[in-house]
């Protein structure tokens, strides 16, 4: 669906937390050592924080030469859409017990490679909008 | 949805090509001048090539001082997920004829502003992934 401009509303902060606490599933981008790169990822959030497992190695030493990520979560119904985007600072958990303390070993990783890194993102800001939604397009390729 | 592991299946350039010329909602990854930034943004793909309307000024600025984004495109079904990234370089249309041959004129932006620059991202490389999912959590986190 193509989304309109027409009544954007901004998301306060507490709004966007509620949204992305019911969220399992959203896209990290990241800096990377030829421009940027971004990863769909399974995430829980947990006491503020975001948790996933990592995906391909390359994420990891990413993230190890520049923490600084932004993560987008977003849903569509038929009349409306939101997206909510975090800006803040990845880190990889190396305690066990922070790992079992973050609920992070429920999820499973979108890619089976490294599944073994958990990575907390610590959240600096969250912003978000919500849109109405025109009329669903009837002509599109599938 | 969790997304499992399970089945996830490498896509060929080809059917990423197919799948996000089907799409028309996704979210661009850019350098920005603290980090990354991230936006969810409409788009048209037309002669292998996708193209946006813009959103906030600072996306142009960043932009223009560094080209090179990635983009993401999924869908999900209550059984399966793909998710398709792209790496290219972005620049804007200047020209009115590029434009208009662009198709990018019937788009919308999520964004209300600055809604008169139109954006081509040429592709660089396409990957994806296909995974089939796992049953709907009950227990999700609300």
């Amino acid at each position: 669906m193509t989304v309109s401009e027409d009544g954007a509303v901004e998301l306060a902060p507490s709004e966007c937390r509620t949204l992305i606490a019911g969220g399992d599933f959203g896209r990290l981008a990241i800096r990377s050592s030829d421009g940027v790169d971004i990863f769909p990822v399974n995430f829980v959030m947990h006491d503020d924080a975001l948790y996933f497992r990592s995906g391909p190695g390359s994420k990891m030493v990413d993230l190890t030469s520049d923490p600084r990520v932004a993560f987008e979560v977003d849903e569509r119904s038929d009349t409306s859409a939101w997206s909510v985007v975090v800006h803040g600072h990845a880190m990889r958990l190396n305690s066990d017990a922070d790992i079992e303390a973050s609920t992070v070993l429920a999820l499973r990783a979108w890619d089976p490679s490294d599944k073994f890194n958990y990575v907390r993102l610590e959240i600096d800001t969250i912003t978000g909008r919500r849109v109405r939604l025109p009329e669903r397009k009837v002509d599109r390729v599938s």
